[in-house]
């Protein structure tokens, strides 16, 4: 998506530890306009006509994932990080790594929101290992749930999480893919 | 808000401990077209014709204040949460305590994305004690932003966080405002 990748190269950093930085239109500060453009790409690229949910994971994807879901009419869900007092027992759970954290971090999703009737779009804003992306599809294959497919705006092709999904037969649709990122700046995947 | 009101009074619950629980819609699962309503009424209450950015805190808050902030043609920025030690320079920071997970916790906001020249609204899904809006209320001081107002679409009203910002004379408004909530059921303050 030539859009998203503009914005990347002009508005993108790239911090030591190879760390992607696009706090200011993606994940910190968001442009909801271009959460919705991504929407409509996401919109062409799989066949929506009848999911039933958008899932995501906490915190940064919720922001993507809420235009998603407003855009295809169907409610969003979003998968919590740990356990708070506001979740009762009935949960649908994964545990991943999590490199931000660097530590073990445990998705949950209540078995109230999730059904093995749903068909389910992932979303989320940024992909490098693929954990919390796998973390997602244990929850929909534990509820039963149908996978659609899972979107990405930004994909750090580099660490090769994205891939190990699509090996898995998983229909993964990255708007931008990052092939390398340093001082010279930012190398996509040709879509 | 009647019909926010009324989704509280078919699909709310009340927990051990007075926790109102409204995930159904609110908080885990998310209606998107409720939240498009919601964003819509803050329009109605709110002079929002020069707001530059809508600000929220991570997690919960942000579907709504994404909407929001697509409905009013802005950007939405959320605060980070973080523990108080490491933190890295070019921040704006305020401790809160979280009573949902029971420990103080730090919001963060990137100096890059809130301006002494910003008119912001602070959006949030749910207030009980106010912690969170203070936090945000503090950051918005410390950029030198000006502050328009604060948007709760539910609020626990005998928790008495709205109230003390009220007499501190920032112009709040919440959809519903919850005065008890018990096994009979759930009274709202009148509008």
């Amino acid at each position: 998506m030539e859009t998203l990748k503009q914005r990347i190269r002009e508005e993108g950093k790239v911090l030591p530890g190879n760390i992607v930085k696009v706090d200011g239109f993606l994940n910190h500060r968001v442009d909801t306009k271009l959460m919705k453009e991504i929407a409509k790409e996401f919109k062409r690229r799989f066949d929506l006509s009848d999911i039933t949910v958008v899932l995501t994971a906490e915190a940064s994807g919720i922001a993507l994932a809420t235009v998603c879901a407003e855009e295809f009419g169907v409610p969003m869900v979003f998968a919590k990080k740990a356990k708070s007092d506001n979740i009762e027992g009935g949960l649908y759970q994964s545990d991943i790594f999590s490199y931000t954290y660097k530590k073990k971090v445990t998705l949950l999703v209540s078995k109230d929101w999730l059904k093995s009737t749903d068909k389910v779009l992932i979303v989320d804003d940024f992909m490098a290992n693929g954990e919390a992306m796998r973390g997602l599809c244990d929850i929909v294959k534990a509820a039963g749930a149908e996978l659609v497919g899972i979107g990405i705006a930004v994909e750090k092709g580099f660490q090769h999480g994205g891939d190990r999904l699509r090996e898995a037969g998983i229909n993964i649709q990255s708007l931008a893919i990052i092939e390398s990122a340093d001082e010279n700046g930012f190398v996509f995947r040709e879509d």
